[in-house]
């Protein structure tokens, strides 16, 4: 049994007597019952696994893992691999979307090095709001069309660095995590992911990402193709989906999924690629899916079939297909709106509002 | 000329000009043009009609109008008529899920009774978000299955209140406003004009509103064809269609969609509610819709068919079929982020981030 297997024996399913007490409670408020929809099952299952009948989510933080992608030697994506560096620095200026996102949701940005290959420029400035820890496992991953991205030992390490990074958040305590991304390449690499784990043909998983040309996604199509011939991953083993392929950022995000898990954080999922992650981490521990909401809809085709691992319903619909946990940021102003709801509503009863009325058995038409 | 008619000659279509201005910032922003999808419309078109490639929402104020209605002698809710005032207690205390949510977006909720029936309980409390005016036109719309709602001067006074509300938001400095209301019987109302505006037949627009049974249902989609044969309003007759089925509640939103318009302050429609009275205003004056939000998509079954009326997508689809405002209020915080990430992002010249290569034609795949 190795580290990660022993931190997922730990992990607890939700208590579904505590949904039961909220969802008691959601049914007093005045409102008709069900009338908020989606936002009254968001609030009854924060509210079981915080294990009280007043969440909180004042203590926001998005990780954003950044890493690199040796599979992008094949020209799956119209920007070249400094980027990512480039965007790190972004990030920690405080100029890219999801600072301006984050900062609108009250969320800190915690922007992880788990593998830039490139050097990341020097920054000044930032906020209050930035934080950023170096935590490379190594520079960037291997190129897939020739070796597998990463050795077991590598791929474990970077669990480790999420793991750690939610245990450290429950530690400071955080009580709503979102999953945010960057790396060139990284969706040709959720795409091989979401192939091996779904048995879903390339041409239905892959996508344009961030803006690829017709000839580009050609040949993004074709490599998760010849890559998933070349390393054949079992569908029953996320571990190895994820060596194989890459990237470090997702292994990070894998290891955020089972740690928030493992200390009762909720987290919002982001995009494509956190929902890879997300899913590995399903396939690796079921009950991690009781810790996790769906942030939106990527525009990415292969999202929604990772979706259906998690079974979660996304509560935007926005077209977006940005990553950095833009999507992730967004969604956590609904699950604030939807615990200050619970929380904070009146009940039938010290309202005096009357309920549903049995209504004379005779009435015109 | 009526009032009405002079006030929608003054309302300007929004600058086009503008939103390519806000655009061409948009695409020099860091992030693949495009990638943050909706949000990009919603931050172009805010820009637009602020006239600002710096557009603020930091004054918004949900305005909830309550009134009742006549038909629900016809027994189409399980609640009765002094629910609605009894609500409005609520909403003044600060009990209701739109105070909650409210309070989530940072709006403040102003409460008009436009025709509130039973006498409103005295309500202590409340907090700095709340305001209330009394504004009624009459007590609750006549029953339109024995006669119309209201009477042409009647249509037009409640519209000259929500009218006057928002030259007085504008002079308050709001610079978001999103439309509420309460009203018990106000689906049955609001489908009977949807079936008007679109020629649907009332089985296709009648929906279960906060919660009718099968019985329920059956006689608000009876009430609703037969009023459609009573009356037979022209679909072409915004004006008469309000008229003969009201409410005034429904007549007050569609003052404030057009006094928003003329005042340039962009609006947040609701559920299905509030879409009739702003697919009224649309009919009555097509500019209008150029300063209109589609907060969410209720579960309301006629709602979308209002929307297309008004050409929207709405950001949101959580079923949720409350009303009051609270789709109107999440979609706010949508709005925020996407108006942040629009003025505070960095583009990719001051950030040094690269844009898309010139890929090397040779690439080994």
């Amino acid at each position: 049994m190795n580290k990660i297997e022993k931190f997922i024996a730990n992990i607890e399913p939700v208590d579904q007597g505590w949904i039961s007490k909220a969802l008691e409670r959601q049914n007093s408020l005045t409102k008709p019952p069900g009338s908020l929809g989606m936002l009254e099952e968001i609030s009854c299952r924060m509210a079981a696994i915080q294990k009280t009948l007043s969440p909180r989510v004042d203590r926001k933080r998005i990780v954003i893992f950044a890493a690199d992608h040796g599979v992008t030697e094949e020209g799956v994506s119209p920007y070249p691999d400094e980027v990512t560096a480039q965007m790190v620095a972004n990030f920690l200026r405080g100029g890219a979307a999801i600072n301006a996102i984050a900062r609108a949701a009250g969320a800190q940005v915690l922007v992880v090095d788990i593998g830039v290959k490139s050097p990341i420029p020097a920054v000044d400035g930032g906020d209050e709001f930035i934080q950023f820890i170096r935590k490379p496992v190594r520079a960037g991953t291997r190129n897939f069309m020739k070796e597998p991205a990463l050795t077991e030992q590598e791929t474990l390490a970077a669990i480790m660095v999420g793991y750690e990074i939610a245990e450290e958040s429950k530690r400071k305590g955080a009580n709503l995590i979102g999953l945010g991304e960057m790396g060139i390449g990284n969706t040709t690499a959720a795409a091989a992911i979401t192939a091996a784990l779904t048995g879903l043909p390339s041409a239905t998983v892959t996508g344009r990402g961030t803006g690829a040309d017709d000839d580009i996604l050609a040949r993004k199509r074709s490599v998760v193709d010849k890559a998933l011939r070349i390393h054949a991953p079992s569908q029953a083993d996320p571990v190895s989906i994820l060596r194989v392929f890459g990237g470090l950022e997702v292994a990070g995000l894998v290891g955020v999924c089972l740690g928030s898990a493992a200390a009762g954080i909720p987290i919002v999922i982001d995009g494509f690629i956190a929902t890879a992650a997300a899913a590995l981490a399903v396939r690796m521990c079921p009950a991690s899916a009781g810790y996790m909401f769906a942030g939106h809809l990527s525009a990415e085709p292969g999202h929604i079939a990772l979706l259906k691992i998690i079974e979660l319903q996304p509560m935007l619909d926005l077209r977006m297909r940005l990553g950095e946990g833009t999507g992730a940021a967004l969604a956590m102003n609904i699950i604030e709106a939807a615990i200050r709801s619970f929380v904070d509503m009146a009940t039938f009863e010290t309202a005096g509002v009357s309920g549903k009325q049995e209504l004379a058995k005779e009435v015109r038409i």
